[in-house]
C-alpha cells in the first residue's frame, strides 16, 4: 500500500478511536499486552529475521544490535509498559477551565486527542508498542513508521496491535505501519498534511534536518541534548563531583547525559583535581580549555566545535568560566535546550540561572539525568521535546492532545 | 538591512525583552500610546503615501483601502488597544503546577516566552500595534512583516515603537520590521529557523500554503473559518432564525462567520422558509441543496465546491441533512475547523455535537461570530487558530509563551 493510502486509511477511521471510551482504550492496551505474550514465538521469529538481515550487512554497531534484540524478558517489559499507560489518567474529555461571559455563555477548554500521529524512529521494537500504547490512550490513530533494520520485528508487533484493536471492537487502523524503507516513502509520509495532525520524528540531526525542510505537517522535534553541568562558585564540592559524574556517566548514550562541565574560577581549585580525577577513573576523555588543562595532565584541548558536540559516549568537554553570566551565555548559546543544571549553594544564583537559561528543563542541585517522563512522573514518554512549541521536555499523554473551546448559550447573537 | 540580519538581530537582544519585568514591559506599552498620539500627524503623512499609491494601481477593493486607512479616531483605537494588553495578567513567570518526586525533586512547569515571534500580515497597520503589544506584554521580541501596501505605515509605527522601547530602557530591536515586500524576502523569513520560535502567517490560503511548504520555522495557522450552523430537529425556529441570521451578516468578511447552514429534515417546513425569507433580506445569496431549493424560489443550486467554500462575502450554502450524524460528517469533512454551531433544545444532541465535532470552537445555542477573544474573554488576541498543536481558537497571550520544567534538588543523582 502506498504511503499516502495507509495515511488515508487510518484518518477515516481516526474519529473511532477519538471518540473510544476510556474503559475502551484501555481494553485494546490490555488486549495487546495479553497478545503479545501470546505471540512471543513469533515475535522473536520475526526479530530473529532481522536479527540475520543485519549480520549480512557491515557497519552495525554491538549498542546496535542490542537494541533491536527481543527476546522474552524483552517482550514482558513492553507488555508491562503498556499495564503504566494503562494506569495513567486519560486525558481525553478534561474540561481545563469554564467560566461564564457578561452575556450568560459558558465559555471553556477540553482537552480531545489530537487526531493522528505519526513517527519515525529508530530500529528499536519497543517504541513500536510504546507509541502506539501512549497514541491510543490519548485517543489517537496512530502511523508508524520504524527503521528498515526492524521491518519484521515492527510487522510482527503491529499485527498483534491490529488484531487486539479488532478484538475490542476498534478498528485494525487505529494503528499502522509504513512499510516502505526508502527516503521517498518517509518524505512523502511527512507531507500528508490534509491526514496528519503531527509528525515526531526520533532519530538523529540528519532525520531533524529533513524533516524540517520536507514536512508540511506540524513537527514535534525531539532528542537532540547537549547539556551542561555549571558548578557555581558556592558550590560544594562534595555535592558538584558526584553531579557532574552521574550526569555525565550513569548513560552517556542519552540525550539528557552532560556534555559540557562549567567551572567557575573561584572554585576551580578546590573543584577541577578531584572533578577530573573521578571522571578519568570512570574512563571519559577529556576536553578543556586552556585554565582546564593546567588541573589535569590528561586533558585534552577543546575546540570551538566540542562546545557544540553531543558525543552520547564518554567524553566531556570542560570549560573555566569568569561568572554565572558568562555560563548562562554559554548555555543559551551552544546548548540545544534540552536539560541544564547548576551546583550553588547561592540563593541568588540559583534565581539567576533558573530564570535566564532557556531550556526544556533547567535543575538546581540535580543529575541532568533525571529528565524523562516516568521520573518527572508524568508516567511514559513519546520523547523529549527540545521545540518550545506545543510541548516542551518529556512528552506524556498531555502532549498528545489539543484543546478545543466549548461555548454553551441560550440563543446568544453577537450585536 | 538583508532579512536575516534583522532576524538576527532582534535574536540577539531577545533575552533582554524576556527577562523585563512586567513593570517594564508595561511602562514599554504606555510609551508607545502616548507616542503613538504625540506623532499622529507624521503617521497620518505616511499613511496618506501608502494611500495615494494605492490609488495609482488597479484592482483594490474600497474595503482593502479601508483597512489601511488611518486617522486621528484610529490611531486613538490603537492606544486603547495597547492600554487593554497593559491590563491583562502577565503570563510570564506562571508557575502552572509544581509536585515532589519520592526521591525529594520538587518538579514543576513555569510559563516563559516563547522568544522571537514572527508574523506575516495583510495591508492593516493596526495588526502592526496589536502584534507588538502582544508580543512585548508576553516577554517575546517581535518580527513584523506586513504587506508592502502598508510599508511607510508601518515603518511610521515601528519607529514609534522603537523609540519608545528606547526610552524605557529596553532595546530597540525588540520589535522590527521587514521591509522587503517581494516573496523571495518572505519566504528567506520563514527559513530563520535558528532565530524565529515561531511565525504565524495571517492571511489567506495563498499564504498558508506559502507557508507550510517553505517555512523551516514551527508555524501556527490561523483564520480559515468555514463554518457551519445545524439546525438540529428540536431547534425552536425562533432562536434558530436569529442565530443562523446573525451568524451569516453581522460581519460577513471575517473568519467566524457563517459559511454553511445545515437543517434537519424534520425542521425543514417549519424553519427554512422563514430562515431563507429573513437571509434573503438581509441581501444574502442562498445558494441550496435539490430539498433547500423548494422552500425558496430565489434559491441557487449548489455545487460541490460551495461546501468547501469560505466565502466571505453575503453568499450562503444550504443543506438539508437527514441526521445530527450527517450533519457532524458534513462538518468534520468541510469545514475548516473554526467555528461551529448546533441549534437544539435537545440535551442528547448538544452533547453528540460537542463532543463529535472537531473545530476549534463548537458552540450550542449561539452564533459562530463569538469566536474571539476579547469576546471569549482572552483579552486581545494575535489571531485565531485553526491548527491543533500548541494553541488552537483565539490566540491570546498565553498561546505566546511556551514552559519551562524546574527542577529543585539537593544534589540528588540517578542510580
Amino acid at each position: 500500500m502506498k504511503v499516502g493510502e495507509t495515511v488515508k486509511k487510518t484518518w477515516e477511521i481516526s474519529r473511532q478511536i477519538s471518540d473510544a471510551s476510556t474503559g475502551q482504550k484501555n481494553q485494546a492496551l490490555e488486549e495487546i499486552a495479553s497478545r503479545l505474550k501470546q505471540h512471543e514465538e513469533k515475535i522473536i521469529e520475526a526479530n530473529r529475521v532481522d536479527l540475520e538481515e543485519l549480520k549480512k550487512k557491515e557497519g552495525y554497531s554491538k549498542a546496535f544490535q542490542d537494541r533491536l534484540f527481543l527476546d522474552g524478558g524483552r517482550i514482558e517489559a513492553m507488555a508491562d509498559g503498556l499495564k503504566d499507560i494503562i494506569s495513567l489518567n486519560d486525558p481525553v474529555g478534561e474540561v481545563t477551565s469554564m467560566w461564564k461571559r457578561p452575556n450568560g455563555l459558558q465559555v471553556g477548554r477540553v482537552r480531545v486527542p489530537l487526531g493522528v500521529v505519526a513517527i519515525i524512529y529508530e530500529a528499536r521494537p519497543n517504541v513500536t508498542i510504546d507509541a502506539a500504547g501512549l497514541g491510543l490512550k490519548s485517543g489517537n490513530s496512530v502511523i508508524l513508521r520504524g527503521s528498515s533494520e526492524a521491518l519484521n520485528s515492527n510487522r510482527a508487533l503491529v499485527e498483534v496491535i491490529q488484531e487486539s484493536l479488532e478484538a475490542v471492537g476498534l478498528p485494525r487502523y487505529g494503528v499502522a505501519l509504513v512499510e516502505q524503507a526508502d527516503r521517498e516513502a518517509a518524505r512523502d509520509l511527512m507531507r500528508q498534511d490534509r491526514y496528519l495532525d503531527v509528525i515526531i520524528p526520533r532519530g538523529g540531526p540528519a532525520l531533524k534536518k529533513t524533516v524540517m525542510e520536507n514536512a508540511t505537517v506540524p513537527v514535534v522535534e525531539t532528542g537532540e541534548g547537549n547539556c551542561h553541568v555549571y558548578v557555581d562558585e558556592s558550590a560544594e564540592v562534595s555535592m558538584a563531583v558526584p553531579v557532574a559524574v552521574n550526569s555525565k556517566v550513569q548513560r552517556p548514550g542519552v540525550c539528557n547525559a552532560l556534555e559540557t562541565l562549567l567551572v567557575h574560577e573561584s572554585i576551580a581549585d578546590a573543584f577541577l583535581p578531584e572533578a577530573l580525577e573521578a571522571l578519568r577513573r570512570e574512563g571519559v576523555e577529556i576536553r578543556g580549555c586552556t585554565v582546564t588543562r593546567k588541573y589535569h595532565g590528561e586533558v585534552k584541548t577543546a575546540e570551538e566545535e566540542d562546545w557544540s558536540a553531543e558525543y552520547l559516549d564518554l567524553v566531556l568537554a570542560v570549560k573555566v568560566v569568569k561568572s554565572l553570566e558568562e555560563a548562562v551565555n554559554h548555555i543559551n548559546t551552544y546548548g540545544t535546550g534540552h536539560s541544564e543544571s547548576i551546583v550553588t549553594s547561592s540563593y541568588r544564583s540559583s534565581r539567576e540561572f533558573m530564570q535566564k537559561v532557556d531550556a526544556a528543563a533547567v535543575y538546581v542541585n540535580a543529575s541532568t539525568r533525571f529528565t524523562d517522563g516516568n521520573v518527572f512522573g508524568l508516567g511514559a514518554e513519546m520523547g523529549i521535546s527540545t521545540q518550545k512549541l506545543h510541548a516542551r521536555g518529556p512528552m506524556g499523554l498531555e502532549s498528545l492532545t489539543s484543546t478545543k473551546f466549548i461555548i454553551y448559550g441560550d440563543g446568544q447573537i453577537r450585536e
